[in-house]
């Protein structure tokens, strides 16, 4: 029977069959030691017979292996186990010697070859570690909004018009005629709050943009939640505070492993995160910081950077909302404050230093829609489907997009957007 | 407070909020009763308040309304309780009439019409519950694989080679030079394999096939799932069985509502799901259906009609794997069984006369992939990155790719894929 390494020392005193990949081999003449990865994690066998030692001769780390044999006590061994009287059989050979070296800890080749070697430095124990975390998180954010009422949709990533920012959208031919690709399900999860109230998306979003920087690709994942009958924007912060919360700590309890292996520090998130007006924020940079961006529309990463800096010294927080963005940097359907109409009802969430959600409160009533899409230049015909759902009633409603690989990127604490997109697509990037 | 129409008969005797969309008004002119509808149910306030009644005169359904009222006990309704002394805010009036009656039971548009107003039909009570259970699915699937030790994956749906079946791919234009839309995550679950042993996917998949039935569109949610380490197809088809156990398990539970307002049978699945080879399936169509369809390397849809027709009768199954498809109609990744080289170690499920599935075991070993590439016509450098993998080390594995909508179709009874698509793409619609 084959088990797992994981569950290897469960079964001290049993013959079993552990497969795996040759993750690392030291021969020793007479005897030697395989470590055998597999999916769950690794575990040593010690070989001491010619013939078994002999199968292992001459192949490459990363063959496949079948490795039937004794699971005993070894307080020495980390997990207090290993395996002897081992029979091999090779399931896989590698024949050619790798790219790079996977299995030492010190993996650190430069990011175009990992790219390129993807497949491979994937295997890495660290690598696939911060991907394990992002399957966490993305199953940590669908168990808590389905607890709060919300309806999982998938829309379409083809679209006819290509109206939400018109210039970094990728074009296709769509039998003979132009078709787009989403850059976000905004339209279609505000039309299904008229049908669900509540619904969330996890799916890939597509941006033509021509900036190649650390922290932005062309294609990238996002968690996306809609939520009707909401008083303001602070319902949706709220929203966004309570999945965080329960997101990370699904990382901290279901990836306590590969927490430790990467030595994580997941943040608590209290009651609720510090939240400033996009002008007191800017007040804040020209006092700390001596740099004069007040009347900007939104914020350079410098800026996100000090603000994360200020929140985690004088409030304590390694996340801080900042509220009230301009309606000139926001969308059309970005619900100006009554208050003071040249801000929005918006929020940016900077967590270390960048900016992994945007967010706010939409406009729901129709004459409004129709008139700031006026205003933004848009014609209602481009926008008909969307704009029936508003004729035909929604509520007051708002939501946020969530970059996935931003958030992994921060609370793992790479540099580079792509060390936590699989296969990234950048402008010099398609493969594999 | 505000609370959901479903939480309603747990306060009686308390005045409350409720909040959502008026459903139906029957005017009595004294008094009236108002069905409002939330994103959980219905609930009926009676109102006899002449000041708020004038509220709703003029009103047209899809209104959005906050009532507050009292909820007090009425045996003769359905659900024991009812509003009264309402008060009303009109959140968002409708002033034009709808495009159809979406409050009637029988709400039966015709599909263009339908799907031209999708953001007004789809609140209709029997086509939102389509949707409601396809999340159940979702959230099942996932569910059953995270427990069996499988890692969630986000593949690139943006590549930069159309192998897999290269006539029926969108192009589209990547900053100047041509990419293509992912049809499958077939390569890159592969790849993961090495990684994760075990891993799966929900995300869409793009087919540019001209033909446009009823049971195609060219853009559909995959439910893909990959998996190391299995003797052969039968281990896949036995983790599907599983996972389909587990899926209407959940859709029963977690959907009662739903099942019983669609009157559905949601089929039991048992220890397993009869199976029959190729080769065996098509003397059965020659032998009870007149039809020599003997070495045809497919089932044309008919086929599937009068297999599962045969499971239904014979074997007691609305399911039916059929198995060992001809090596010519699979992928030339698809592993050819060693007994009989003509056919492969393939299979595809059938339920209640459509083919939901497609899976089996794929070549694992480098050389022989490379061979079979080469036969299919398949240059080595277009599939550099899937190569590497194997080049590598992989373990013998399977997979199958199981089309959620299809699958909605067959389990609600739906006759046309568009009906439990969202915002379904073919050759001819593109919006909304």
């Amino acid at each position: 029977m084959r088990i797992r390494t994981l569950d290897a020392p469960a079964h001290i005193g049993e013959r079993v069959h552990l497969c795996g990949w040759m993750h690392s081999w030291r021969d020793m003449g007479q005897f030697g030691f395989l470590v055998l990865r597999d999916g769950a994690g690794t575990f040593q066998a010690v070989l001491d017979n010619a013939d078994e030692i002999a199968k292992l001769r001459g192949l490459q780390f990363e063959s496949v292996l079948d490795v039937e044999g004794l699971i005993t006590a070894e307080p020495r061994a980390a997990v207090g186990a290993e395996m002897h009287d081992c029979r091999i059989e090779v399931l896989s050979p590698v024949l050619e010697p790798l790219p790079f070296e996977i299995n030492k800890k010190e993996f650190k080749p430069g990011l175009d070859t990992f790219l390129d070697y993807a497949p491979i430095g994937l295997r890495n124990l660290q690598k696939r570690a911060l991907f394990r975390i992002s399957a966490e998180l993305m199953t940590g954010y669908r168990e808590y909004l389905n607890e709060q009422g919300f309806v999982e949709i998938q829309t379409p990533k083809i679209v006819g018009s290509a109206t939400e920012s018109g210039a970094n959208v990728f074009v296709l031919d769509y039998f003979g005629r132009p078709a787009y690709l989403a850059q976000s399900p905004q339209f279609y999860k505000q039309i299904m709050v008229g049908v669900f109230e509540r619904v969330f998306e996890i799916g890939p979003v597509f941006r033509a943009e021509k900036h190649n920087t650390a922290r932005h690709t062309n294609e990238y994942v996002s968690m996306d939640l809609e939520m009707g009958f909401i008083h303001d924007h602070r319902a949706v912060m709220a929203m966004l505070t309570g999945v965080l919360r329960h997101m990370f700590t699904r990382v901290t309890e279901g990836c306590a492993k590969e927490v430790a292996l990467l030595k994580l520090k997941v943040p608590a998130i209290g009651e609720s995160i510090p939240s400033i007006r996009m002008p007191d924020a800017q007040q804040i940079i020209l006092e700390r910081y001596k740099e004069d961006c007040r009347g900007e529309p939104d914020l350079a990463p410098q800026h996100e950077a000090w603000l994360c800096e200020y929140a985690a010294k004088e409030l304590g927080s390694e996340f801080l909302f900042v509220t009230h963005y301009p309606t000139a940097k926001r969308p059309f359907y970005a619900l100006p404050d009554e208050q003071e109409p040249t801000l929005t009802k918006s929020f940016d969430l900077l967590f270390r230093g960048c900016e992994v959600v945007t967010g706010g409160q939409r406009i729901h009533r129709y004459e409004q829609l129709l008139e700031n899409a006026a205003k933004w230049g848009i014609k209602a015909e481009q926008i008909s489907g969307y704009l029936q759902a508003f004729k035909y009633g929604m509520p007051p409603h708002g939501g946020f997009g969530m970059g996935l690989e931003r958030l992994l990127m921060q609370l793992t604490g790479q540099t580079n957007l792509r060390e936590v997109t699989l296969f990234p697509r950048d402008q010099d990037r398609l493969a594999p």
